[in-house]
């Protein structure tokens, strides 16, 4: 079979993804998000359910104006004919059918006994839903794919029927039925006996739809797939109700990379980090490092030991090449550091290293004496580099010269209700061989300093009015010391453009986060040239 | 066979969970880790490389005096000897040796290019450092697995070695070579092959070590066992290099529940909910609200349209009972905890909850209210035995009045070098009738909070000398708004005999660390019946 021309790659991220608890999408949202996922060559994205909210039916009324896709077909999705009336009387089904979408998947109930719990009618009728609508939409012009839910314990349940369900659906005119595991409890074996069944009975072309409950979801829809399924539905970084949907970059990657299965357009794979995260942005959920070949940790090593063995031969040490789905290697400087990763994470940032062994080995001993007092730089690329700046030039970037600050951070007296606290920072700095004395005002100690400190650069870098901290940890080492311990801040500033991450340590909390914050302006200010 | 007693539950989180990202965990935070993983129940915890660097050798030594494991047997993780030395003069060995655990996993490499490029040494060399290093553990009265290392890849290119040194192993008195995925890049179906074929090529008993690059670690674990293995590695919440270790939870919960296989003590699968979560306080990585099983999400629904259908068989719309996890299911977004669950813990602080269905439902509304604003009281049972007194008596324990504090910041001016910030702190209260005005001195802010807090109290309770704060933690919710985000502060507190864990939370970190430890101070004085 040619399976670049008959695969369906399906997403569902706009619908089902949508699900996800937390997760709410404008229609401007959807738009930007169907775009991404155009660009990475899906099939088929489905939109929504027109008429089941307003949201929805205005998604399909601006994709028909404004989305011009070049690979994927927009997909209507919705439920058959309610019991007792004609598919064409039914104005849900009407809005499916002048939704614009040339594709509209149908919802049906294959499990017996939730056709007469959830829609309260008889399987007949259930039965005569299907043939109903399929063939409705059928003649009206549009594809049809059936969604069959909760089809696996459908199944289990009373297989006559479920397989019953599949083959009205087929006769009537559906393209693909899809097997739903709507409650994502099933593991891979149940699902190849499943699908292999299905197949061989019922004769119809399968779909599947598996959710992550059991932590197979991957590995439900490769089943799935190998059992002869040839058209999978997923939601990018995997989102969806519960545990999530089949996470569909992961998915799709395994069947290029490592079953020679071409399901994307030739060359779009490579698209699939910058997708997620992109897609990441506008649902503002934080993307999970550990995310299979996306994530920013996936191709990470903790070198050590290993480092000149990876110099020799990367691909002893990676399961795929990262560049394939546009991710990278990278080498964690941590304290198993030795020369080997030093070298090659200086070469990542643009420091030759390797043709000057003592300074090599000034800065790999700089390093460990540094994560000795609790200094990490496994995350901190920015206060890396200005520390290799530093060992290089012998001299490190600076802009500003610091006299001294202050913060207080106080209640009001607590019988007047009602008051938070608030704090205060003076900073007084010199830069340009100009003093200033800036106090600034924030709901924490760290905010007023950064409010304080930018205010006072930025009279003579005015670059630094466009960053802005994004994200603040905070980690004690040391535990059993308590409050009198080591502690150490990384801290993310943006410019807008690109982001980077610096770090502070100290057995004051507020010193820790003064020193991340002054490597963060630093190197800010480095990069706009300053 | 007998599952229960035969079958291997082994956690490796202390030692490859650690391997993580951004994860760093102290002595004292792989002490409270091994006791909630002896809680779940686990076989085998391996708890690190011992010699390999001080923490580990400290952990050795303090687990031999200060871990009381229940279920667990410690295991101490080294490699195999070095090449061209005895095993009983090798000085890495020696650490395995005299660690005082039971069982050591050695580390051997079984994928001839790795012998060559990364051990740099024959391929028959390193037989030998497999057979000597297991024969010597052995006879000096140690249990000994073997990590087959890069076990899957060295099969593909070189099946006969790799065989042989699974042999070789065994045949030196090895109870397990544990197969590993190394490099995660493996797929169910290839598992399975491989470990039928090594079961019945090399007659040894199989363990699987499965990442997570492909998104298939639980399923290739599964997979191995399906084939035969009969010892599972994980790491609790996923934890590992790149994309993680197999969840351990997940796994151990798919065998329970879905292939009824007994592999934990009988009961305890239910607590894994609570330990999973507590796991994540002590490291600091959020956990995961869709993780399979134990995740916030995992059982919550969107209920809408199935409200009434789940309220007639809920099972129709979950794919197991989230009790038999310690999870529940949940109905409305944003509610974290169920009256379940806070009977339960209620019950086990000494409340009887279950008899009064107001209050519970009462406490429950309290909870999800606080829980909503950021608190969490999954770790912190203090600060919940203390809402529980306050929501069952009318009134929450008191033994002070705030009126008012402040704390300041500052560093000297920077001319006059090497010194570092200090912090002072002043705090306002009335105790037993009596105002007290005391200014404190710290190395931090809550440092200096904490000293003038106690100081005051001390003056009408001289009990409080002896407290004292050990750990601290911080964590900022709502990432992605910087330092204007929502701080959520845990503080450990001890009396010399047992701790206990207090919450605060706030936009600003010193309000919510000082939250912390007025709960912290009127917990204890509470406790010793003050």
């Amino acid at each position: 079979m040619d399976l670049h021309g008959a695969f369906h790659v399906y997403d569902t991220t706009l619908r089902d993804g949508a699900q996800q608890e937390g997760l709410n999408l404008s229609v401007a949202d959807k738009l930007a998000i169907a775009r991404q996922l155009d660009g990475l060559g899906v099939g088929f994205i489905e939109g929504g359910w027109p008429g089941a909210n307003p949201k929805d039916t205005e998604f399909f009324r601006r994709a028909a104006q404004e989305l011009d896709l070049r690979h994927a077909r927009l997909t209507a999705f919705g439920s058959t004919r309610r019991a007792g009336v004609r598919a064409a009387d039914d104005p849900q089904v009407a809005a499916l059918r002048d939704s614009g979408a040339p594709v509209v998947t149908l919802v049906a109930k294959s499990h017996d006994r939730h056709v007469e719990l959830a829609l309260r009618t008889t399987l007949e009728e259930n039965l005569a839903m299907v043939r109903d609508t399929v063939g409705h939409l059928r003649a009206e012009g549009q594809q049809v794919f059936l969604d069959a839910e909760h089809f696996f314990d459908g199944y289990r349940a009373n297989r006559d029927y479920a397989l019953e369900v599949l083959r009205t659906a087929h006769e009537a005119g559906a393209e693909v039925v899809a097997l739903c595991d709507t409650n994502g409890g099933m593991l891979p074996g149940w699902i190849s006996d499943v699908v292999h069944d299905v197949i061989e009975t019922a004769g119809v072309r399968v779909g599947i739809h598996a959710h992550n409950d059991s932590g197979c979801a991957v590995a439900n829809s490769l089943a799935a797939i190998d059992a002869g399924a040839t058209h999978v539905q997923g939601c990018i970084n995997g989102y969806g109700e519960r545990t999530g949907n089949a996470d569909l970059v992961t998915v799709v990657a395994n069947l290029e990379l490592k079953l020679d299965r071409a399901v994307l357009p030739a060359g779009l794979l490579q698209e699939s980090t910058r997708i997620a995260h992109a897609v990441a942005e506008v649902t503002n959920v934080p993307p999970a490092s550990r995310q299979p070949y996306v994530g920013a940790s996936a191709f990470a090593h903790k070198a050590g030991l290993h480092a000149s063995a990876i110099k020799v031969d990367p691909d002893l040490y990676q399961h795929t090449q990262p560049e394939r789905v546009g991710n990278d290697m990278r080498l964690l400087v941590s304290d198993m550091a030795g020369r080997a990763s030093i070298e090659l994470k200086g070469r990542e940032l643009g420091f030759d290293l390797g043709s000057d062994k003592e300074l090599l080995a000034r800065v790999t001993d700089r390093v460990k004496a540094l994560e000795a007092t609790g200094f990490t730089f496994e995350a901190a690329d920015a206060s890396f580099e200005l520390l290799l700046e530093e060992m290089v030039s012998g001299q490190r970037p600076s802009y500003f010269e610091v006299e001294s600050w202050r913060v207080i951070t106080e209640t009001l007296d607590r019988r007047s209700a009602g008051e938070e606290a608030v704090s205060e920072a003076t900073v007084k700095i010199v830069a340009q061989g100009q003093r200033h004395v800036v106090t600034g005002e924030g709901n924490g100690p760290v905010n007023a300093l950064d409010q304080a400190l930018r205010t006072a650069i930025g009279q003579a870098f005015p670059a630094v009015v466009k960053f802005e901290l994004i994200d603040y940890k905070v980690r004690i080492l040391d535990q059993g010391h308590g409050t009198d311990a080591i502690t150490r801040v990384l801290i993310e500033t943006t410019d807008g453009e690109s982001s980077w991450v610096t770090v502070g340590v100290g057995h004051n909390v507020i010193e820790a986060s003064w020193g991340a914050l002054v490597d963060a302006l630093t190197f800010g200010l480095r990069r706009q040239g300053a």
